[in-house]
């Protein structure tokens, strides 16, 4: 990464973790980066993902990853495995890349076909003293400020086939319609499921947990404020909310409850 | 934007939402700036702003918007009302941006003698795909990047001269001195209240709630620890506390609560 | 600092106050900062220390303020004693400086043997009025900014010898082994003490509040899910965890809580 090219399109990481910030942890990650990439943009997605929930990163990565552009390396750690056997990795995709444990938490952008990935096996790319528990600065940092500099995915380790993917429920088509789950709750209490927004045909009937929402409306102002709705939300799948107000309280629903879209 | 300018002044961006972190929305649209503006500074102030609180985040932008330098682009989502009817508006005062729904959150701005108002109703300039649940991301991010970019205001839309704003209650001069109220609490329990801090004279005193306070002291270590003080606070109003406590839990009070000034 | 210069390693401010984000004083910060260094990078380490608590910021800041390049400057503001006669000073040492209020929370940075600090008294450095209830944003980020583009610590005040450092309890060696205590209680309900992994040797026996831990082992999967393990930590101290847990909530143990080493 020469001066001139700097000037169109510094390199950036981002950072996910369930690290919290009062502690510092998150800042030794960030001043690892600053140390060994200090041109790299480094952003803050969150510290907030709930301890160890695997899941929920994998989830939030999904919302941002390929909004950044080419060359941004997104780094992830959730890991309660840290220090185990699980590997640490890091992948490479639609010029974009990915550094975290080996448990799942890259699964989004480890899906895409042109995904290639590395073990992170060179302890040279590390800091001098790793710590068991602290694999976030003394493995991840150096590694995701490596690719911030310039080197590529193969300096970090040897080439990988099977990293672990977490599971996704698929809906199912029934006689009805579709049966599907929630698989998000977010901060405002939106219910996400698994069913694609376009496969909620006009006239069919959304329903969750065997209550009836009514149709696929556009937005949250289709209805009465502390009305329950059903939409397309920004991700493209079917959402349960409530107008000014949540839909997992006023519902009780939560990850795993069930939704049915009963066509007309 | 040249080369050699932005080593004088980048040009920044900041984010005041209420999307919380943890989902990715935030990052989501901190990925689609950075895509259009790669050399603009993106900076949050908060994704913590309370679900739908659009009169908090108001007065969250009143505390800092001036004090950025000059073409700073200040981008503001508390948006309930997305994807209704209610406008995206862009405002430019004292040579700084302000960019959010025009739902009142830009209020402060939007007072200012100086500012020019438009209606971000040029589709070009948002994303090819619009969620009807996400306009933070797919119409604000875009348009806070082309001003961060050298982009004019009246590139993203038409002048418009009747953007909402909040009110604001005033206090009232009264025989006794003056009667105000608490608009706000924040983090430490301070209560702030809409009395200017110079007007309460020497040898005034202090009452919420119609329990007395004392006169106005300078800083909270006037009075000892776990008392109450009425100070002039850090934005020229008149504040009541906690020395190392919570007024807000301490006296029970919060917005709304009545403040009164006994002149001596 | 001129331009090339800038390339090769721009400087950097990380921010660590209990301010929260949603009352946008720590913004109103780094617009102060971005107005006078606005090539300086400038990073939130946490706003969510919580009220007044010193000796965690002192905490964090140990965990990180050394992991930055030198010329970072460490702004800390946990200040309950604002606006009152203590002190607000400016340190530097290894290259890197701390700013902040002579309250003890930059205790780690000060008890360093090359520290040299000064007493920020001149008030030419800080902003045209000074809030007595809000220094950081005052006397603070003017100070920080003034040394993030290149100002000697020297300018910003007199020398002083006598700054205000936290007591830190020590161990204590007996017939039995160590006896400690802990000191911190990080997001994960991991119990950090103030004793020394190296100590703690190999048959040794780990005890919390009269509680067999077991021996030191290397990291949480050395255990089943839920049991409790005691390890050396990210920092180099014992700590006493549960695996996919948390030890203070398992344990009901906080700061302060004993700790013992029986040798074996």
């Amino acid at each position: 990464m020469t001066g001139p090219a700097r000037l169109e399109s510094p390199r950036r990481i981002t950072l996910l973790t369930d690290f919290g910030t009062p502690d510092g942890y998150a800042a030794a990650v960030r001043g690892v980066i600053a140390s060994h990439a200090p041109l790299a943009v480094i952003e803050d997605v969150s510290h907030d993902i709930a301890p160890g929930d695997v899941r929920a990163a994998a989830w939030a990565l999904d919302r941002y990853w390929d909004r950044y552009p080419e060359g941004t390396v997104h780094l992830v750690v959730v890991d309660p495995g840290v220090g185990s056997a699980r590997r640490g990795i890091a992948v490479r995709t639609n010029a974009r890349f990915g550094v975290g444990p080996d448990n799942g938490v890259l699964t989004g952008m480890l899906r895409e076909p042109s995904a290639r990935v590395v073990h992170l096996d060179r302890p040279d790319h590390w800091l001098e003293t790793v710590s068991p528990t602290f694999h976030g600065r003394d493995v991840f940092a150096p590694a995701s400020a490596r690719l911030a500099v310039g080197g590529a995915l193969d300096d970090l380790g040897s080439s990988i086939h099977d990293p672990v993917l977490l599971s996704i429920a698929e809906p199912r088509r029934t006689a009805r319609g579709i049966e599907g789950e929630v698989i998000h709750v977010d901060r405002f209490g939106n219910l996400v499921t698994n069913v694609s927004g376009s496969d909620v045909v006009a006239g069919a009937e959304v329903r969750i947990n065997g209550r009836r929402v009514g149709p696929l409306r556009r937005t949250y102002a289709d209805v009465a404020c502390g009305e329950t709705v059903a939409l397309t939300g920004s991700s493209g799948l079917l959402e349960i909310s409530v107008r000014d107000g949540s839909a997992a309280r006023a519902i009780d629903a939560g990850t795993g409850a069930s939704v049915e879209v009963v066509l007309p």
